[in-house]
Order: structure tokens, then sequence, then C-alpha cells
């Protein structure tokens, strides 16, 4: 028996490329992003996607594939893919949410500590000899009671804010409705949040709705003394509003996962010595990547079985 | 009426300084170490010792100062203080405990993170930008799911479990006894707990009885894919033992605030890419060291008004 066909995104590690192998016929999306650049018979044949990547999948791709019936994303953010279109044409989108929950919510915690307490800097000043030869290094700040804005209380905001929680600080959060949590405190408007809190972590998923939800105006409202970590999507913040603000002061720090243009970022953020900047890897260790690999193969598995999807977005 | 006169053993932040020189007559332990340069008239003046830093506290010195009935530590570890000489010759000692738990403990689990992570070396990826040119960096290791040895059940062992226990990992410790705890696995012994161990998070005073008690086998227990946080002091850890089992893979890696040779600490140190070093940095917040600043002066204050020290150690 032939085995299903369908279109891989991106690269995969050896041990999610080795069982895609074994169980379809895997054709590579062409390098040069055009779909038309695959044969009929292939686009025809191709019956699911397993899609990777931050590249806009939108109604120009899907079209070139008419019996498309899946788009399996490997990750749980689907910004980027045209979710509503798909919706309209009969095409599945799986994600792999819950597997990426704890790392990225400890990586959110890692930024804001290394953050806090400097520790990349501080590294450097033991690796360079510094310690030995000037001496102590500069006192840096504290987290423990200090009032934490969460901005969106979804899996990862909420597993953020219950770390957050243990290091004795003060839990607010904004999200669309009150929530059901231990005694944290609901902020609708997230000005307001940004006024009452010492620290921004920002969690709400990317999209339209989200975009450019951290403006100058909360940017401004956090305040001098204020740091932001954002481990969500590079759209939510005016990342211009955040430039200026690190530049001249008017917030004392940010810790980036995400950004604008990823991976070729604003060359302004290198120059800053108040931001800790990480490569979009808050989902990036090999225990979750094998589990968010396992995930999207199980969408396809279901989706070729006939079996209801395990991840389904729409 | 005339201060009481106190000796200050090296610099202190100037929110300690100026409120330190209004209540007393200040005099500054000499450069010499040697006590004996002070005048004879200041060292019978001398009731009180503002001490500070590693360097070790002995009969040699307090015995220069015939009126000397305390000795105010900053911080809260006091194993370089000869606490028994003191006690025998009718010396208080008092230090700063509470006030810096909570710091400790995030700069552990910060360490944690950036290690299991490499924080420091994506945030050089990024800086470099290498993650424009060069593409993903590669993928690190998770902490949620493992098996977590906190050495010492204290204050700060107890904060770090606290901590760690809301990322969802499973908690055993090591302890002189069993204590109450929310469900934690007690191991009596450290060689066990190694063994059970994905990671290990050293949180035991210093001193002559926890000296070494990160032994060679301890390490070897603790295994290829162990990872060691030590914040407590870098006698705990069997030193040359460590850095042979870094050198050789024998754990995967370790994150150090703390060393033997501080701040000389050993150059293999720094030529190894599975080590998070951080210069003693743990308390070393702005506002930590305020609070451990008043602790001390309220216990010098005590002392001087003839009313019950506010944390006497003997």
């Amino acid at each position: 028996m032939s085995k299903p066909h369908i279109l891989s995104f991106e690269s995969y590690d050896d041990w999610d490329s080795v069982p895609m192998a074994e169980a379809y016929d895997v054709h590579q999306f062409p390098a040069s992003s055009n779909p038309m650049d695959l044969p009929e018979k292939v686009r025809n044949d191709i019956k699911a996607f397993a899609f990777k990547g931050h590249a806009h999948l939108g109604a120009d791709i899907m079209d070139a594939f008419p019996n498309l019936g899946l788009v399996a994303n490997y990750g749980v953010g689907f910004d980027t893919i045209d979710v509503a279109y798909a919706s309209a044409n009969g095409i599945a989108v799986t994600n792999t949410p819950d597997v990426l929950t704890d790392d990225v919510a400890d990586l959110a915690i890692g930024m804001l500590l290394a953050l806090s307490r400097d520790i990349v800097g501080a590294s450097d000043w033991v690796r360079s000899g510094n310690w030995a030869s000037s001496g102590a290094y500069p006192l840096q700040r504290t987290i423990s009671g200090k009032t934490v804005g969460v901005v969106g209380l979804g899996r990862i905001g909420h597993a953020i804010a219950t770390r957050l929680q243990s290091f004795n600080t003060d839990i607010h959060y904004f999200a669309r409705s009150e929530k059901d949590t231990p005694g944290w405190t609901y902020q609708s408007d997230l000005v307001e949040l940004a006024t009452v809190a010492d620290i921004m972590m920002v969690a709400v998923s990317g999209g339209p709705e989200t975009a450019g939800i951290i403006s100058a105006e909360v940017i401004q409202a956090l305040g001098p003394d204020g740091v932001m970590v954002n481990s969500a999507r590079g759209s939510t913040v005016d990342e211009e509003a955040l430039l200026q603000a690190l530049e001249t002061g008017n917030i004392r720090g940010a810790a980036l996962d995400v950004y604008d243009n990823e991976p070729n970022i604003d060359p302004r953020f290198a120059k800053l010595s108040n931001v800790l900047l990480q490569p979009h890897q808050s989902s990036g260790t090999i225990e979750t990547r094998q589990r968010m690999g396992e995930l999207q193969r199980q969408n396809l598995q279901a989706f070729f079985a006939n079996k209801p999807l395990v991840t389904p977005v729409n």
C-alpha cells in the first residue's frame, strides 16, 4: 500500500523526520516559497501539511493543493496561518498546545530573573577576570515583594503566574474576562495594569486581536522602574515605542524572546545594555520539541485514519 | 555625649555608612589585616564589630579588643567567624537571616534556568548576529518533570524547594532529620539523593559540618545527565572532583555562585562551557542589601542599649 503524501515546511530533527518518512511520502515545501514549483501530480497527491515556521500560510499556498485537508502546525501559536480561510475551505488546522506550556513559562521566569539579577553581565564579570581584578559586581534588583502584571491568562499566562506566586510577588492579570484564580487581581485595562505593575509578563496569543496591545501608552505607564518580559509574539508590542523607552530609560529593562522581524531583529536592540535578548527559544528543549513532534504526527495519523483530531484549532 | 566606638570591616554603601557614622565613631579594620596597627586606645574603646566579608575572624583578631562584646555580621552565613571562641569569651554574634532568603532562592532558580536553557549562550547568539546568520539556537533541556534534590532544608533550601515545586518538579531533600513538608521526599543519604536527582540544589550552611559533603562520590552519583547549582558555600563541594566531572562530562553542568578561593577562582572554570559562573551575588540586590544593613545596625543598636539582640547566633 502506498503511503499518504504530505508536505513538510522547514526542517525537522531526526527524531521527527525519521518517523515522518516511515509513515508518509514526504515532500518538501520549495525553497522558492512558490508551491507551483512542485509538479501538479504531487500537489494533487498532498492531503496534509506538516507546517512549521513563522512565514505566512494563506490562500495563495493552500489553493495550490486541491486535496488539502489538514494543516498540522508544529507549535502552539498559529497566528501565521489563515485559519478563517482554511475553515471556509474545509481544511482542518491543528496545533501542539500543553506540551510546551512548562518550558515557555520556565523561560519567561528565567528571563525575568536573568534580567533582574543581570545573570548575563555577572557571568561575563567572572569569566573576564573582572571579579578578581575589580571586585564585587554592581548590585542588582530584587523581584520578591513586587507587583507582577501578567498579560493574558491562558495556559502559558497561568503557568507564569503560578510560578511567580511562589516567588512572593503580588499577581495582577489582564484578560478578556475575569477568571477563577487563587486570589490574583483582575485588571480589565492594560494601562491600569501597567500602572500598578513593577514587572509585566506578556503571555497573550499573537494575531490581529493582540497586535500592538503593549502600546506606547502601556509602556509609559509601566514607568522608569518597570521591566517587561515578552515571550509571546513580537507583534503584541509596539517595538518602536519599546526601543525608545529602553533607549531613554523610560522603562528600566526588557527581556525578549520574540521580535517584529525574526531573526533579523532591529540592530538597536544589540546596542542596549538594559535588555536581555533570546532567540525565540521558549519551547526550545529536546524534551518538549520531541513531544511537539509526536503531537503533530498524532494529528496527521488521526486525520489519515478518519479519526477525531487530537488538538484541533478550527 | 560621645558616640560608641565600633570597628567596620570592608566597605559599605552610602545607605549604610552614613547612618552608621551618625550613630557611631566608626574605625576601619586596617588594610594590613593586623589589628595591632590600631592605637591601643582605639582598641580599648571598640565594643562592637560591624563585620563583613569572608576573611577568617578568630581569636587573633578578637583578642586585640579587650572590651569587644558584639560581632554584628552582615550576611546570614557566619562560617568565617569563630563563634565558639566568641561564646567562650562573652562575645555575642549576630547575623542577618530572613531578609535575604528570597533573593538567594531567586538567584538559585535563575541560575538553574539560565544553565538548563543556556540563557547566557543564547543571549550571545542574538547579540553576535548568529541568529540571523546561522539560524536557530541549539535545543537545550527542560526542568519540568525532573527530580530535584535539595541539599539542606533551612530557610533558603525551603524557599528553593517551594519555588521549584511550582515548576512541576518532584522534590527530594537531604537534611539532618525529616521535616514537615508538603509531600517532599526525605533522603538521609546524600549519595542516594544524588542517585535519584536530575538536578541538585546545594543550600546548606557553610562551616566544618558541611565541608566537602558534595563529595566525588555524590557527584558521580548525580551522573552524566545531572546538573548542580551551588549558591551555599564553596567549601561544601569537593571543587577538584567537580572540576574533573565537568571536564570529563561525568556531570552535564553546574551553576555556581560560590567557590573555594573567591574571587580568585580556579581558572579551569572559565575554560568550561558547561558551567554558569556568578560572582557570589545571591543577596546582591539593592533592596536586600539595604535590609541587611538595617538589620546589622538594629543589632548594634540593641547591643549598645542593653536590649535583647534582634537576630543572635550564639
